[in-house]
């Protein structure tokens, strides 16, 4: 995949975000029929499928219902309940920043890497420059009614024969979901779904680029197969993030929007804007 | 204010946010024009504002650039930076779950306090439980181009001019943003903007459940004035969590918005559905 | 077990460690001999066991030395690192304050349990109520060169042939360790580690008590035998902690002190005094 | 000063604590006549001083009795109260590893920065590293009943005119506490005591190595003074933990200690063994 570095000028952060503007946003809210709204993001908490390697979603209450019947004081009646969440920012439903992944010691545009340090998080290219995303979605439905057996390679002509069924074409500026059906069946495994999903492969995703997506997501933790094929790792990754700047949404789940027959909408998702972060956490929605 | 449980049956956790359905969808989506899209959320990180008393938001990487310069593994040249957040709910631009809020040992609709524990957080009306907001937006500027000064308290007549000045008047189902000047004007300082802020009473709350809007929010930490009445403690919290089911939303970002001069928009919020939390991080859009 | 409330006072929340006074620490001084100094803490990082439901150890660094390959400051030459640590009390080796277990709503020496609580911990009988632990030791090696089966109860007779074989018997004051070779072969299992493992039964514990033992400490994670006898949960650390007062020493590291033939010795223990907290991560040691 | 890397051979991590061994242990035991213990080490929750830039100690309760008040089940009577702990390592009464400061690259030893990164933290020098101390404890109180004023320099004759008072001389081996009351008298005030402190310059600190002691303490929360010599930055943090090997024992609590009178001691440490940590929390002892 050639580099699109440069393509919105050099000090550019958000990549083929930029492909939206007031055009699409109007083009994607005139897609709205039913009212309907579809939640894609996934519940998050202690239970949240993780990575065995990563930190658990932690939530701790710093003051809760116990505490008064306990005999804390209520101030004029006043009761209240608070806690602190502690997650990986790669945790359930996000949408991976452009810092998130790179080789060759640069980011999307060029960024050197050193610019992600201790202090700062990503200086460049950080979840917080992640702009918001309004646009058309389409769901291109690998496995309909089904899941796709672990390390499928899904390929460029898997996501036509999909986008044919659906009668839908990516136009520049879409939001392409994919579904495998991997999060829904595997999801409550920890181990078993992070490990050889289902996924797309450099191929698939050079056709995402070509056609000039907005930003790719699938209902799997890593959106592109696993393993891959031999002699790279994350190579998806690699292409779409770095060389493309098209950020990747994970865990993203589609079986209740597969299950409308809704294949074009108004796709919404508002990045939490962490600064500096690798990832934002985000429930994206369908508006059908 | 009347207690509105039961409205939407003994089990209902959403409250006010029922009264956004497929009509309310369609008609905010109508409203879209020139297809802007401005972000109201906060960006969230270890300078973002957060009262005295709370912790501060907290990134540490767990894998950076620095680690590849100090000579980390790069398998297949893949490259990666990762971290960990750690917050309290109620940081930067937030909405309160319906559990946050409540006296005489009951939260709203009439579940006991004493489902929100340690170890479930909130059994009942917890952050997972409000759904998706996609309805009408209303933005009531109070002190147009200015700030309102501290402790100020913005009563019914205030909203209603203001609504005037718009030419909207609040419909149910409506969002409604109250601006009043102090995030823009205070936000830097955490120990200043924490304390004596400008905001709404409680008959101004009152006017708002009764025009059944299904969540209020302002650009201060705690919507409603502070200090409050003398006797009271947090009555409008009281008032619109606990009794009527309305979410608020704080922190929000009002400016960029009321510098637009489009007091009506198509509102969209999709709060990170946290499990038994008592509020849920958002980054709310305006779509003009 | 009868309850030793009140036998320090009501106010007294030190409970066993009261029988520690200047006799004690200038008798287990004059034992000390070659001046070997074993220690008996295990190291405490992100790999350490801990039973599957608790948190892991966290370490995440703020600066380290990569933050430097990439280019940070180093004004006047000066290079640093720094980091956070996050981990359950009840992590690696530490001491069980005496306000972690209980019964009947009232923990040792009568303090009703609503005095712990969110906002501010054990407020009675918390880890820095335990004062420092200088006294005599005495290894009790159950299991000489090897490793007692899972779930083997060690009972009185168990602890007194241990004993004599050693040729010691229990003072008033002392710590009495128990070794049984558990951790130190399933140590790196955690879920085999927390499970079903050797320990003192209540007989055994009944025994320690009425030899005026001031803390027991055992190479496994809960000291007491699991699982416990039928209709019992945790019956040693009722017993012990809460009726007694005597504070647990839990994943203690024995097998070097063991390899030593030395069953009686200086032991000197300083919990890390964490306001409130219900155990403390210690280091202690063998002075031979 | 001297570097002495390679003194305990190329791969040693220790640093001076290797000049404790069996024969000071002995010495030091045989030191204690009264066997009252003092306890050194700070008292460590959310109320800590810690300097401004850093987290905050954090502790959030996973069980504590509020939740067995509203009703959390007691499997056969059984009740218990557990959280989690969150603090920066630098926290409190704390020893730091000599991974903790460096300058061009290299930490004590000559080993390379770079083996100190996210994902292991110190691979080397680490906290894990510092040997038990058991070994002569002198007391030298530059302000005997009295506080340093703010930034004064400690310099080598005060050392000697403390330990003439004293009359003691320090050995070989020896930890040396320098007393001067700044935390008993700032220690409320994180501003202050974080800023302008006094504390031993870099003759001192000279002196103390030369004179081969096995590590230094002080009642500040750098050991050194503060501001440095003008172009300086932690001077004596570059000289003891990177040239020297000597550990530094931070926020030490000595105003008991002083009050007794006695300056030589039974000093007895066990730093809380963190993998890879940059300083380890400590509760050190006094034994009289």
């Amino acid at each position: 995949m050639k580099q699109r570095w440069g393509r919105w000028g050099p000090d550019d952060e958000a990549g083929a975000l930029n492909l939206i503007g007031p055009e699409q946003v109007r083009a994607a809210t005139a897609l709205v029929r039913s009212g309907r709204v579809v939640r894609l993001g996934l519940d998050l908490g202690p239970a949240t499928v993780v990575p065995p390697h990563r930190k658990r979603v932690e939530r701790l209450m710093s003051r809760d219902g116990g505490d008064y019947a306990a005999g804390a004081r209520r101030p004029n009646g006043f009761q209240f309940a608070e806690e602190v969440w502690s997650f990986a920012a790669h945790s359930g439903t996000h949408i991976d920043a452009l810092a998130h992944a790179w080789y060759d010691g640069h980011l999307y545009n060029g960024f050197p890497d050193t610019g992600t340090r201790s202090t700062t998080g990503a200086r460049r290219c950080g979840a917080e420059k992640l702009t918001p995303i309004v646009t058309r979605g389409l769901l291109l439905d690998i496995a309909p009614s089904a899941t796709l057996p672990a390390s499928t390679a899904i390929g460029a002509a898997d996501l036509i024969a999909a986008a044919e069924r659906a009668g839908v074409e990516p136009r520049p500026g879409d939001v392409v979901l994919v579904r495998t059906g991997w999060l829904g069946s595997m999801g409550d495994d920890p181990v078993g779904y992070c490990d050889n999903e289902p996924g797309i492969d450099t191929r698939a995703a050079r056709w995402l680029a070509e056609a000039d997506v907005s930003a790719v997501g699938a209902d799997n933790y890593a959106v592109e197969v696993q393993p891959a094929a031999p002699g790279q790792t994350f190579p998806v990754h690699q292409m779409l993030l770095r060389d493309c700047g098209i950020p990747l949404i994970e865990n993203i789940v589609l079986d209740e929007l597969a299950s409308t027959g809704v294949a074009e909408f108004c796709f919404v998702a508002a990045p939490l804007p962490l600064i500096g972060g690798t990832a934002a956490p985000v429930c994206p929605l369908a508006i059908l």
